[in-house]
């Protein structure tokens, strides 16, 4: 099976899930990230590399965080931003998906970024649109969500820049999560010898095992010694259910509080992909604690997504062309 | 009676109807658009014919669609675009349209792009605002969509380009339909000779002949020897009413199939405004087939409300100027 | 008690709310807002001011109408503006406000112009943000809505030039306006010897006079010999409700007709802050008369909007730079 996400030459064509992604080309969007995080230090905070083109956010599924990511990211790069809700459009009026790719590929829209509650649903307008054309994955049901993996592993090298001597917890919902599993394969490719998941057995997929992950089902096991925590989002609608019995439980044994996370290593750093649920999976002492890098991580979300457009479009540059002259 | 949409010398003021614009004024239109047509080819997508101008979509009845191309429209031509889905703002305050009108005159909008559910509602905004601001029509009610049908007369010149001798068939709901109107009165301005409408009765207008138009109730005899096939969207409220039995039995007699098409000239063309009813009033292997250019229409659409936009605005150039030095 | 809208240096840090801020800060918004109110009239209405900044509107409450001015005004200044309906979004998902504040600036926001139902929100977010973060509060339960006074002050001294010597009645229902609060604060900070407030019991805060201004309970004699008259909206919510007995009642009474402006002096002038609710609390003729300033205030609340937010972003200019070469 060929891999959709790669060309003929094997650059990246579409980024649908880390899932299948070389190394090389893992590292080659890491290290484009490195020079675009600078640019959003600078008193003009723009580039010119996709001045004229036009990048169409197509939102099946309401995330107005994602979304307005994206759009930044987009916006830095100088290119029109055209945002689609289609949940509340032609979708009612019985139109197909690929009917409205079809249209706005008409419109010549250069790049889709897609979110849906199917899984897959990005991969079939990747496989749907002509060769010009770049889709991004903006998180598909349960199955990917690239970018978050990707800015997780940028975020991680940042600050632990020898993955090959690292121990990572991934705590939580790994069952339900995108990130999670996107998160795994972004750190198995690049060599991170030990990646642990830590969740009660109604939380984790079955095998998980075979991700290639040690699984613990308590904290003061699986955090010993980590150099990484990185929590996920407890979804509202896990937390009354029959997985669970309530969130006050849920966050006595599995909540990093100061306490579980000093079993940890001393200088290990904790994550989260937001929106967080301060006082269920995690403690807000923590959460606003020196170890925390939460907010560097939105940070760096903003430099992978410029990133993964600027490669797609063709100028995947590490050294974007400065501000000014004659740009947007 | 005086023509709201020219001004004293004749030219182009607003874009209200197609109804009443002089055959020289169509033709200026079609061929502006022709030279926008070529913009989109480009590396950069962009023209600063109305940088600094501000466009205003105001929207009292969604249409994401509509929107989306004058958006894109507008950006294209370097214009900011502010949109107002105004049927969720301020019309429930209390205010009249009139005052929102005026309100965002005060704010130094440049033109208008109106969509209601009423007729009349662009003519009456029209009708009130000052001599430097401009108003296109993008759909009210059953009255008139002028920009779609201009589309459409583009699209059929760029295929047929001989005007005075082409059969066109416009087969669906007319009686619903705001774009058949304004196709109709665009093609008989242009000297199609002969223009049918194919329809059971229920879904004619009264009177329809008197339009210039001939009357067709079965496709076997409609669509013979016509060079261009125009299929209606089946609106799905009218599908269950009590005008039609059933849209599968709408399909079976009006809906276009590989079949029915056959009794069109071998190179007839197909086409549809969009968004489709697979399966109504349309057959996918047509919508898909290599005789539709249903796609070309919406990319047309972006030249045609670009080259509105562009002479509204006092730019009527068949040469836009190039993209490029100190433009957004 | 310090305060928190200036930095240290006396600069203006946030527009929080006019209480509070010296008369010099408010005559440097006001002179910053002459010079863009000429920028409107060019040909090109674009300054590059705040090129490559992100201003994020923040709207926890809709409000069509303002959020469009703070878009215009952004825009013309050549900012990438992110709107954000925050009802609909994060919020839901359990995230605090400050979370998604902490969030929007880790995507390196510059501005944040926050509207919510809550007294107090935009302190609560000016308080928490680092000191190259600028907040403007664009409406904040009853409490203030301080751009809105200052162009409703901006037009007075247009039309009323010496302030000092300058009668002003505000008319209408002062308990629920977080408008009049605004513009009492700036007119007697300016000097205006005179504000009056004319409205029923039932619709005056306790202790009103505090505030510095004349009560009148009636037209007949608040309206005397005044300079301004300041109209403010009659909130639908309050019409049927137990303080007022009917639209028609308070019309007769506390609506602004020809008749009762002639009390005023014959040069005065008639506000609103809009949305108007016609033969409600203002008769038509006088909204469109000849005295009405209606409009030009809204004109001069993109001025004031671009002033504030120049003054904040550090190019507190009165000269802004001309618009053309390599800007946007």
């Amino acid at each position: 099976m060929n891999n959709p996400q790669l060309d003929t030459d094997g650059h990246l064509r579409h980024l649908l899930s880390i899932e299948g992604l070389p190394k090389k080309i893992l590292n080659q969007i890491l290290d484009t990230a490195e020079s675009f995080a600078g640019v959003a230090e600078r008193e003009v905070k723009k580039v010119p590399l996709l001045r004229g083109k036009t990048v169409c956010n197509l939102f099946f599924e309401n995330s107005t965080r994602t979304r307005t990511t994206f759009e930044i990211a987009a916006k830095r790069l100088s290119a029109d931003v055209i945002s689609l809700n289609v949940g509340t459009s032609s979708q009612s009026k019985g139109e197909t998906i690929l009917d409205t790719v079809d249209n706005l590929i008409a419109m010549h829209a250069d790049m889709f970024v897609v979110r849906h509650a199917q899984s897959g649903a990005a991969h079939l307008i990747a496989k749907h649109v002509p060769p010009h054309i770049h889709v991004i994955n903006a998180g598909d049901g349960r199955h990917s969500h690239p970018t978050q993996g990707l800015l997780d592993v940028f975020t991680i090298r940042k600050y632990k820049p020898d993955l090959h001597n690292l121990r990572i917890a991934i705590v939580g919902d790994v069952l339900h999560s995108r990130v999670a599993r996107s998160e795994i394969h972004a750190l198995t490719t690049l060599g991170v010898p030990e990646v642990r998941v830590i969740a009660p057995k109604t939380l984790l997929p079955a095998q998980v095992e075979k991700l290639g992950v040690h699984v613990f089902h308590d904290m003061k096991s699986g955090l010993k010694d980590v150099d990484v925590v990185m929590m996920l989002r407890l979804q509202n609608e896990r937390m009354n259910g029959a997985m669970l019995p309530s969130s006050q439980e849920y966050f006595k044994t599995y909540g990093l509080t100061q306490e579980k996370l000093a079993l940890a290593k001393p200088d290990a750093i904790v994550m989260h992909p937001g929106p967080m649920n301060r006082g269920v999976e995690i403690d807000s002492s923590v959460a606003d604690g020196k170890q925390s890098v939460i907010l560097p991580q939105v940070t760096y979300g903003i430099a992978i997504r410029m990133a993964v457009m600027a490669i797609l479009a063709g100028g995947q540059s590490a050294n974007p062309m400065p501000a000014g002259g004659g740009t947007q």
